[in-house]
């Protein structure tokens, strides 16, 4: 492409409302603008490298014999009340009417209508196993939009659906989608990882997401550097020290504490270790109010307990909560408190005289006993992992990282095919639901995670795979000149490689800089001086190399590069 | 693709719903399901034609400097109060509320978006000209969603947009466009003819469709066989034939006609020629009535009518409007009704002595004059052309043909950009309105089109361009017969020829149906018998040739076919 000619709108100044970096380059190099909070356009070159994408995810999937095909955005609320998602799926759902006001909703996922569409299909085991995919347009009506596309309301995305007849064959067609994944995010030169993840809205049994490491990421992963295990925070289990606390239990007694209502506080105020305390905190579910506690050293982990409890969205116990259990915000304990569902961390009950909140302002109990002095109605792992505790596989110490989700894998189970009754009939004869998957890459996510991990001060550093134009001709002069960059794109086009052209009359530094901006794996040069030398100058984005190369091996080069020396 | 593994449910029955061909075939063939009404999944064979005509539109558009992007199909509502459409479109238009009840709309059409986009980015005439396109699932609320994907309410859309610095710009990329529809249609082996088209809801000036020539379509093209002379019937215009009526004027008279309200029964009635009578309709626009009168052997052109009064869709009078005019349905005519805008088509004005209502029950006029016995707002064509009328061109017979829209060009001129205030900075320095011009295709209908032009009734006839498979391998039997069909499959799969290989258990009945069902343009049947001679036996789906191909020549003979051969 001629960049003379190029939709191609480059900004010198980072527009003011942009965050992260990926946002900032995404709208400086002229890939996206903006239509509404959280809805973007992509430019030409934006679109250019989600194209790229696009065809890396559908050699893979069909690598792996899944099959594309497009499903409706625009999906009849009924089928979500069939799921019981209609309500579930809360005001992220966009909801509309139509003329006859039936009542429909924008996909934000599309497991209601494949199961719809294979439950009148699919009729017998031999049609199993079954993936189909697509890669489409998709609808979240988030609360906070942000981050550009990495967190928006309309976004691409790829989504695939599994179909097995049995557990055995949902973890084939799991490890089958999971070597895609990896495939298709190696094949894009990012440095990922797989972790376990909570499975959220979507419900199920086992998942993955597939982790850009990027300091950008609103996603903390935990892992060990000494084995595979990797986890996102939301999930990560550690093998946590129960520190010792056999002593013999003492009897229970008050203590004034004026204005201390946090552990911290309580540290200093009473000289005891945080891990003698014990952390209270009030949630309501629905009407219904829940006591969470962990060791006063740990923090709740707060999609822990919702799984535990069954519940997406956990909510904060509102002041009128505390007034009818008669109980002070910041003073709240499990003792004497009536009528209760308490969920204690499995730590809290190794604990022995611990100190609590009194549910009286400005109170404390000492010498707490779980088990004499409060009963519990769950016990669970509902603590966040620390920096350091030990691997759960291998005892060695954990890390954490921050990460962007671009992909999660589901093993979904029978939780929609029993929902909407999609069956086939096994070996005997006999109807079973089927037994499912589901498999996401967040498309324009992922290239927005790209830039966060592939990018310097002066703009973008594309992995090759997802570059729009892997050489920029960079054209210093006319004449003659201009004839040999002419002729250089001429060659490269003709030898299908993706090529701009710089011929704008700009002044050299305006062009040098939006080289770097728009981050062309390969740079050329092409002025008179070095011309006069029958050579032209090459600079690799990623790594800064420079070195000239004669004319009359350009093109040689420019090919050997993109195969072996670039990634 | 293996048969066996593919998501392919044809059908042996045709879906009670399905009206016409394209529908029902589409159905059959495993092509498309229905979701909701005017709502439907593309199937994997289904989304293989669409990626077909959308890698043909690609070049086509790519080839004439078009660049490619992807506007967002969710569109605040303040965009389209600044156009003047969000009432104007009506009911047609989805809407939507955000979480935070800001309206938005799902783009049904996307002139407001992108001239919201170059507003803020195109600033000089150097930019100058422009033409981006998107390829993008659109939204529209079809009164009577229909026809499969032929009317539904989501589809397919390829949508461009021009920009130029004037009318002489404007042409050319107008013309561009115009030669790129036709290279896209005529690559994908479609009958089809550009024709003068109506503006309707999008505006603008001079405006072409692109009609696939089919029985089921719902337009009617009027064309000229002898020169270049076509147009949709909305908008045809024919050298009618002013029968001499030059009779001097005599008395106006009131003359009974119980009972007798339509031109025939008239005819019958007073034995005078249909070309004696003038036809009134009384119409309501807004609150306003609007008398259209044409002469009595033809019948009123409703879109002409529009136009005439700037008005999008008009509304036949309602009963009490007759009351207030003091008329009678039946028998309205334009003497003596006092106070109404009446337009009147050019023959009208040629008559003398004609018959019209009298606007009491059961009386006409006779003897009635324009000019003498009543005066006319506005003269124009408003009727609509007949079969066998004089081309304005060239003086031909006119005849009529249905066709399928499946493309338009505009010239909006500057109704967007004035209305959104996009301009750009002149050769003086003087800022301009930019100057666009608006280019559809409708993806999905293409393909359904194509579907109603090339079938019988067996199933569907590919034209090569648009097939999912150019090449079916249908298999009899196992072992040896078996081998050599994969042998082919391997050979044809590395020349990236598209072949399906019905490697399934089924009878050889069901195999064949099934082929001519999905249609490839080449079946290749790999039977024993024929292979003992060293043979298979190859069948064209468009012609029903068929012959025998020696073992050693199967590839070369294929690839000719495909090259040279059919379309």
């Amino acid at each position: 492409m001629r960049m003379s000619q190029m939709y191609l709108p480059t900004l010198k100044e980072t527009p003011a409302d942009a965050e992260v970096t990926s946002h900032k380059l995404m709208l400086r190099a002229g890939m996206i603008r903006k239509l509404g909070s959280g809805i973007y356009t992509y430019l030409p070159l934006g679109y250019k490298a989600i194209s790229n994408l696009e065809e890396i995810i559908k050699e893979e999937l069909n690598k792996k014999g899944a099959q594309e095909l497009l499903l409706p955005a625009l999906q009849p609320a009924s089928l979500w009340e069939e799921s019981g998602r209609l309500e579930n799926y809360g005001p992220e759902l966009m909801r509309l009417e139509d003329r006859h006001a039936r009542e429909f909703c924008l996909g934000p996922t599309h497991e209601e209508v494949i199961t719809d569409l294979v439950r009148d299909e699919v009729r017998s085991y031999k049609e199993l196993p079954l993936n189909l995919y697509q890669i489409q347009t998709k609808y979240r009506d988030e609360v906070r939009p942000r981050f550009g596309v990495l967190r928006g309301r309309e976004f691409i995305m790829k989504d695939a659906y599994s179909f097995d007849a049995d557990e055995k064959g949902l973890n084939e067609s799991y490890q089958q989608m999971y070597d895609a994944y990896c495939n298709i995010f190696s094949r894009c030169g990012l440095e990922y990882r797989p972790v376990l993840a909570d499975t959220g809205t979507i419900g199920g049994d086992d998942s993955h997401e597939f982790m850009v490491l990027a300091d950008a990421g609103e996603d903390i992963v935990v892992y060990c550097e000494e084995c595979d295990y990797a986890a996102n925070l939301e999930l990560a289990t550690a093998d946590s020290k129960v520190i010792a606390q056999d002593e013999e239990a003492k009897e229970l007694k008050v203590v004034d504490t004026p204005e201390v209502s946090t552990i911290e506080d309580l540290v200093t105020e009473l000289d005891l270790a945080a891990h003698k305390m014990i952390k209270a905190v009030l949630y309501q579910v629905d009407e219904e109010p829940v006591l969470a506690l962990v060791r006063g050293d740990y923090e709740i982990n707060e999609v822990k307990l919702g799984n535990i409890l069954d519940v997406v969205n956990l909510e904060l116990a509102a002041e009128e909560v505390y007034q009818k259990l008669d109980t002070v915000k910041g003073f709240t304990g499990p003792v004497k408190l009536e009528e209760i569902k308490i969920v204690a961390d499995e730590l809290v009950m190794e604990m022995s005289n611990a100190v609590s909140g009194a549910n009286k302002l400005d109170q404390h109990y000492l010498n707490v006993n779980p088990g004499r002095d409060f009963k519990v109605t769950t016990v669970a792992d509902i603590r966040e992992v620390k920096v350091g505790e030990d691997c759960i596989q291998c005892g060695s110490q954990l890390k954490q990282t921050r990460g962007i989700e671009v992909g999660q894998v589901f093993k979904l189970g029978t939780k929609y095919s029993k929902a909407l009754e999609a069956t086939f009939l096994d070996q005997n004869g006999k109807p079973q639901p089927l037994v499912m998957g589901c498999y996401g890459i967040g498309v324009s996510r992922t290239i927005a995670a790209a830039i966060e991990q592939n990018h310097d001060e002066y703009g973008i550093k594309w992995p090759k795979a997802l570059a729009p134009y892997n050489v920029e001709l960079l054209v210093l002069g006319s004449g003659e000149v201009m004839e040999q960059a002419e002729e250089f794109y001429q060659q490269l086009k003709e030898e299908g490689i993706e090529v701009l052209l710089d011929d704008r009359a700009e002044r050299a530094g305006v062009k040098f800089n939006d080289a770097d901006l728009i981050g062309a794996p390969i740079r050329v040069t092409i002025g008179a001086r070095s011309l006069a030398d029958g050579k032209v100058e090459v600079k690799l984005r990623q790594t800064g190399e420079e070195f000239k190369v004669e004319v009359e091996e350009f093109l040689a080069k420019i090919e050997s590069l993109l195969t072996d020396s670039i990634y």
